[in-house]
């Protein structure tokens, strides 16, 4: 079959850009009068989608309609971020029409029906998720559709791939081995990255190291390194710093090393959902990309942690190793004790003040970070080739202990744009004990809800300060934890979670 | 555990309502500064959700950061449904803090991982979601785990439950039949819902028969009876149609027979998605909130319909009947042939031109929808009691012939508010046969696409008019399908899409 003619080619769907100033993250939105003239000659409605261009650059953005005088009729107003993608600025002309239709939807379809996702059909995807083509609606039902029907090891090794090649690489030149550690989450204070970065880096590794912000917890290890540093460095700048000192710790997010994951990471956030095989292909996409070769996993395991036994962290190691092989890389598997936080600080100023401690051998610092962090220095060590088999631990340890971890820091801090105090938080409230006993429970998910309502990540003094580990014995009305709030109303709603939560720590009467 | 002393309850997180005209159909959005007192004072940052709350009532909105001079800082901006929900206009105070934490998102979780629901579980979310305490992201995530982790029958009896306590019921006191009808989509064209209204109502039965709207199709009923007489009835109005003339043809969105639903089919939409659990709570929900003892499904069977093979159909008939008998509900189900679209005409006017010719028994009137409507009218007939077994097909052809079906669909259309002759497109174009042959195959998916894509359902008088058949005979540059649409860059639209898919209808070289 074929159409009478070809259609017309010629358009006038121009319109008049407008900048209101909306912030919408990296979500693009347009606001297009309903009696406008493209509305009406394309039948564009409210919540459909739009391709906008301008000078050869396209986003595709959810259109919201506007009936009166907010815009005129030959205007557009658009969030920031689709300003940004098209580089336009207010007065700036840009098209508007019906986008292409996104084929690579079909598939996410098709695996909501039980189909297997190809090497093809994972590439379309992430292409068209870094494109922006797909809605927030669209976004999250890959993102459950993956989670409700579990990628298989080739369907991971794809996902890993298609991420990988959608972003930017990091390649270090005559360096055959490339150091660099992770953990897979869901331990509140678990903040040993800076310490072992610092440790590695003194001991002669190259450890060019991105950490992400917060998915689901009150700090990922890029909002901790932020209250003491810069993080948001661009490619050149994480060369640069890594060239000078061997090693740095940047945000993943700053440079493009595998720009689907932000986006996906924002979806999850708003859903609290993060699955299995999402975590393996962003943890490796964002360190391959990063150009490692050996890799330091460290899965805590607990009741209350990311992963709550031995035999799901096993699982989650072997997919881990496995998928890492499929790219060449080495990694070393560590399974740490999940069943507690770690340090004293939740939030990244309060975490970053243990690390600082951990860092200048303060006679307080909290031991539990410390051990943690020479225990995967060690490790790291060995497979980096820095030390012989059996012999990392005690590098590690001189290392901190004789000052040039922290004197290494110092300088990774300069690098990155010059060192900075922590700031503290001006509301805070102590949260005492209901009566005497030894504290016999920590309930992790919960103490991060409390310090996520606090408002942590985002205010970057928030959180809280844990008084007591398990086992420590304690009286009626001993403080147990501090909240620490940047604002009265944050720290309000902190506490009123607390007050219907009266079991995060619990107590066994003596 | 608990707080050293309760938080303050005196707030002042008020601010003054803004309506700029923002249309985001049932989505409630709402605009603040990000320096004004609530957003400081909160922590509230942009895509948070954010609880508004003004004279006793509330709803959750998700928030936009406003940086400039579009708002003040003592004000918030609310799209038209914020201000709906709230019953707030321009000036008056709004209060604005964070929503109360969704509980009920945490079952959706146990969901995607493979946890059942039960009943509680299905009641809390469907309530959150009638009260809009979902985002569109959570509703997506909703929708897919339910596709991807498909219902069982005592999770769908349950998720029908919820769904029809969410919302208000009809009552027809004095009366033990009350009939309705139903098909199962997928069929384009397939507009049986008027004439068999008509016969029904004609023979003496109750039916007052609510329909929605198109969820991935180019007309539901609703769309299509909209063409001829208004169908936004309320409650009251239902009732008096009924009481006067024994049925209706009304749309159930206007009313909240199902309220949870039209907030779905939205999402379900933009997914094109449309999972079994999903369709028969649906269908029955609204069913047996309409007050339906007696109910005939039409289940169309063909390869490009919505339900594919017998098999697939005894499966998804058998769970209708199964779930409608855990309500009390008798249902008659009746597989038809679903291999072609339905009469001529796609889009909603001309599919409500087939009705008419069939009602008003014109020669040229289309078989195929007389022929279905017969069967279904008979079968329902039968079903209420208005004809013995084996007479129901008879009753229903005197009936229509006789001209009794013709005479009460106007009666009805007039009582409805008054009856519409349907609109007439000004864009069309024909579609050319590329050579001779036999048509062998209509793909009704792509079809339908067509005429989603000239504009239908939204462009009343957009869609296309079907020239053939399978098996009819055609001759090269012989129209095969005429194009309608509203406007030039629509026709533009589906045309494109027409040149890129030559073989929606399939020929035979002879």
């Amino acid at each position: 079959m074929r159409e009478t003619s070809q259609p017309e080619t010629e358009r006038s769907n121009q319109l008049r850009a407008r900048r209101l100033g909306i912030d919408t993250r990296d979500e693009a939105v347009v606001f297009m009068r309903s009696d406008c003239h493209v509305c009406r000659s394309e039948g564009l409605k409210t919540h459909a989608r739009v391709e906008l261009t301008s000078g050869g650059r396209s986003v595709v953005a959810t259109l919201y309609h506007v009936d009166g005088d907010l815009i005129r009729q030959d205007e557009a107003a658009l969030s920031e971020a689709a300003c940004d993608v098209l580089g336009v600025d207010e007065g700036d002309m840009i098209e508007a029409a019906h986008p292409r239709q996104v084929e690579s939807l079909s598939r996410v379809r098709g695996k909501v029906h039980g189909q297997r996702f190809d090497e093809t059909a994972l590439r379309a995807i992430i292409s068209d998720i870094v494109a922006k083509a797909y809605s927030d609606i669209q976004l999250s039902s890959f993102i459950t559709a993956c989670a409700a029907r579990p990628l298989d090891f080739d369907e991971i090794v794809a996902l890993t791939g298609a991420m990988l090649d959608a972003g930017d690489r990091l390649n270090w030149p005559g360096r055959s081995v490339v150091v660099d550690k992770h953990c897979v989450g869901g331990l509140p204070g678990n903040r040993t990255t800076p310490i072992v970065v610092a440790i590695a880096t003194a001991c002669g590794l190259v450890m060019p190291k991105t950490s992400s912000r917060a998915i689901t917890s009150p700090a990922g290890t890029a909002d901790t390194m932020e209250a003491l540093a810069p993080v948001d460095l661009d490619l050149a700048a994480i060369q640069r710093v890594v060239q000078k000192e061997g090693g740095c710790i940047a945000w993943g997010g700053a440079v493009h090393l595998s720009p689907a994951d932000d986006t996906l990471i924002r979806v999850e956030r708003a859903l609290n959902l993060d699955s299995e095989s999402q975590l393996v292909a962003s943890v490796l996409s964002k360190k391959i990309a990063a150009g490692s070769t050996h890799v330091v996993l460290d899965i805590p395991v607990g009741p209350t942690a990311k992963v709550r036994s031995v035999a799901a962290a096993d699982l989650l190691a072997a997919m881990l190793a496995d998928v890492a092989h499929a790219f060449g890389v080495e990694v070393a598997i560590v399974k740490t004790d999940g069943r507690q936080p770690v340090g004293r600080g939740i939030g990244p100023a309060l975490e970053a003040r243990d690390v600082l401690s951990v860092l200048q051998g303060e006679a307080g610092a909290p031991s539990d970070l410390r051990e943690r962090a020479l225990r995967l220095a060690g490790v790291l060590l060995e497979l980096g080739g820095a030390a012989a088999t059996g012999d990392g631990g005690e590098l590690a340890s001189r290392t901190l202990d004789e000052g040039k971890a922290w004197e290494k820091f110092q300088r990774i801090c300069e690098a990155q744009g010059g060192m900075r105090r922590p700031p503290r938080a001006d509301h805070h409230r102590p949260v005492l004990a209901a009566g005497n006993g030894l504290v016999s429970t920590i309930d992790n998910r919960r103490l991060a809800s409390v310090a996520k309502l606090a408002g942590a990540p985002d205010a970057k003094a928030a959180g809280l300060e844990l008084h007591v580990k398990i086992g420590t014995p304690v009286e009626k009305d001993q403080p147990v934890y501090t909240v620490h709030a940047e604002t009265q109303g944050e720290l309000d709603y902190a506490l009123a979670y607390v007050a219907a939560n009266a079991d995060i720590v619990g107590l066994l009467s003596q």
